[in-house]
């Protein structure tokens, strides 16, 4: 309570000042073939706030992001990619970075085989056969050269606290963001988060996706000053 | 040749006055599970040039359309949908009409099952099983109350012209516009199109999408003039 306090009578312009931060955002796309691509919901709203809050704080922010509709905040450097693996590689390209926050939807599967030309729709539906994509938030949390905070986002549907705190284990990050999208927070404006760190979870109340940014942006400040 | 130049001193605000259009637009959505999708590359833009250019020949336009980020022409009344069982429900609560053109690159597969939670990334990476979607051309050709035109459209990656006249007679529609879309027509502003009828082919230069819309709402007008 008195380091937010005192965060708070700090200027929010220089909290960052001298960090360079990486954020993934939106979600990835999976072509099967020229035509069709597997991606998901991400409308990535929430990474594009956080990209914003950062750069607000001072922070030099790389946004590396999935096909979105959305405007680039002002200040921020914008790498874009459709695949979880051009996505890995842009990030990897960024290293070093002093904080890494992956807001991104990346598509846990790709299709096994990419078909040069339009697959045909000739008798029984095809079977789709998969295979996984690289794990990007795992490989930068396990990187040589990985950042001092790593930050994951985790969309859940069902027992969100247990998947998420079992996935920040497993990822190897510092912060797992979880949020439970089942209540529909695709596209939408609000978000209700639970932070999960190494000292325990703590959940935010429904805000606006900038009130999350912002709260984040400033615990990522807070980190840099107390580290 | 003497049909078009009458047509051309007609007054376009009048050529389509009276008559009820309906066309659809953009990909359709098959949801995996909440979170993820079947989808393609579709912008919409040609369908929404269509639907505008039909509007200002002063038809009554229906756009039937899967998720885009286009503003919605003045005039036209828009149905949103996802997925392809959606749009052909929303096309048929339509009819009758007097014209139907079938823009929307409806995704031909959907996904069998439909998990209503995020499907876990435990183990070997699934192999998802498809299911055939309704044919929202080839339903509404066929319908009992069918339009006096409907044109459809295909997009190819090869053997361009083949495919589409074989195309044309299997769907039951009167028109099918043909476009290449290995030729990276995917969100562009221009397109190359073959116009494929019972009377023969014609290709049409590569042109802006809305002077695509300009010239098949014209051969619209024209279909009604002559009918």
């Amino acid at each position: 309570v008195i380091c937010r306090s005192a965060m708070a009578t700090l200027s929010r312009h220089d909290t960052l000042k001298g960090r360079r931060i990486m954020v993934t955002a939106g979600p990835t796309r999976e072509p099967l073939d020229p035509v069709r691509f597997l991606s998901n919901h991400s409308s990535g709203k929430q990474g594009y706030a956080i990209a914003e809050a950062l750069s607000a704080r001072g922070a030099e922010v790389v946004l590396v992001s999935g096909p979105v509709s959305l405007p680039l905040p002002a200040g921020v450097t914008r790498v874009l990619v459709e695949t979880a693996e051009q996505m890995l590689h842009a990030c990897e390209a960024q290293l070093p970075v002093d904080a890494g926050v992956f807001t991104a939807a990346v598509s846990d599967w790709r299709a096994k085989a990419l078909s040069g030309q339009k697959i045909k729709k000739n008798g029984a539906p095809p079977s789709l056969e998969l295979a996984e994509n690289p794990d990007i938030l795992a490989q930068i949390s396990r990187h040589a050269q990985r950042p001092s905070l790593v930050v994951g986002f985790a969309a859940e549907t069902e027992t969100v606290l247990e998947h998420a705190t079992a996935k920040r284990l497993r990822k190897g990050c510092d912060w797992l963001v979880a949020n439970d999208v089942s209540k529909n927070v695709f596209g939408a404006d609000n978000n209700a988060v639970t932070l999960i760190t190494a000292q325990g979870t703590e959940e935010w109340p429904l805000m606006r996706k900038n009130a999350v940014a912002d709260r984040l942006a400033d615990r990522v400040a807070q980190f840099f000053t107390l580290s």
